[in-house]
């Protein structure tokens, strides 16, 4: 599957939030992720930009691993494979033993709702601030996408700064700049 | 989970099948088992006897790590891991992106049954012949789960060849025997 979404820093989820109940968008969940990111002897998954990351959501265990962003100018693309296991505890003990180790962990806590055909998230980052998503359906097309995802951007006001960095690159770029 | 079992050669199921029921072991499950063996970048599984393999059994899927066998006298004993995952082909093609391949595939015919504190297996492997495998419950000690292995067999008839090698390892033997 390809993921085709816009990331956008802003300052304050209440009023999007507003839109989208106003708007009577389906809740589709609410609540902690705690994300974990490994690296194991194949190569530095930083430097070829693909990340292998296993997420705790309530009861919840997903194992999720993404190729490097295809394109990044206002959308960010990239391949995406998930998949729902049993245990967290245990997949991770998996991944230790065939060479993959946990190497930095995010936690956010995260509103999604369905909007129209497209995904929005509201997520509160620990130490790195409010961010909303809009990833596309998997469905459809990139041009499909692109429009849909701006339609929504537009009427829900999810406006600010774009940008193709991820959670786990955003706290290893902010980790770096506080030990220089 | 320390998995402590004895894998017997038997040249007929029947006699052994007919002495579970009358007894009124419960059968846990039946039907064929795909199990595909991968290999990685870390190290050669084979030379570590180690093993990870993706089983699909019906409507489930399970990720299994084994290590290195433990004991191997009359019992065979190594740690197993094992995940239930929500699809094979998603899991196929994590592993794939993560450095491993698929290798080898060893199918079966497989009946279960609960016997005492152990699982009594019944194989019919393709291409290497008829197993009985006595499997001790997960939580017993060592020394527990070789006298409830050793009656279990003795009761149920299940004697022959002991061995420890797994289906896998007999699998590329007969391979390079017909190669050779």
């Amino acid at each position: 599957m390809l993921e085709i979404e816009i990331k956008v820093r802003v300052s304050d989820l209440a009023p999007i939030r507003e839109r989208l109940r106003a708007s009577g968008a389906e809740l589709l969940g609410e609540g902690m992720e705690y994300d974990a990111y490994y690296q194991g002897p194949l190569r530095n998954f930083a430097e070829t930009d693909e990340a292998l990351r296993l997420r705790e959501a309530g009861e919840t265990a997903v194992l999720t691993y993404k190729g490097p962003k295809v394109g990044c100018g206002t959308l960010k693309a990239r391949e995406e494979l998930n998949i729902r296991v049993e245990s967290r505890e245990t997949m991770d003990a998996i991944l230790n033993r065939i060479g993959y180790q946990k190497t930095a962990a995010v936690q956010k806590y995260r509103e999604s709702y369905r909007v129209g055909r497209a995904t929005v998230t509201l997520d509160q980052v620990d130490g790195l601030g409010t961010f909303a998503e809009v990833e596309a359906a998997g469905d459809l097309t990139p041009e499909e996408a692109e429009k849909e995802i701006e339609r929504i951007a537009t009427e829900y006001g999810i406006i600010g700064e774009r940008f193709c960095l991820s959670y786990l690159e955003l706290y290893l770029e902010k980790e770096q700049s506080a030990q220089s």
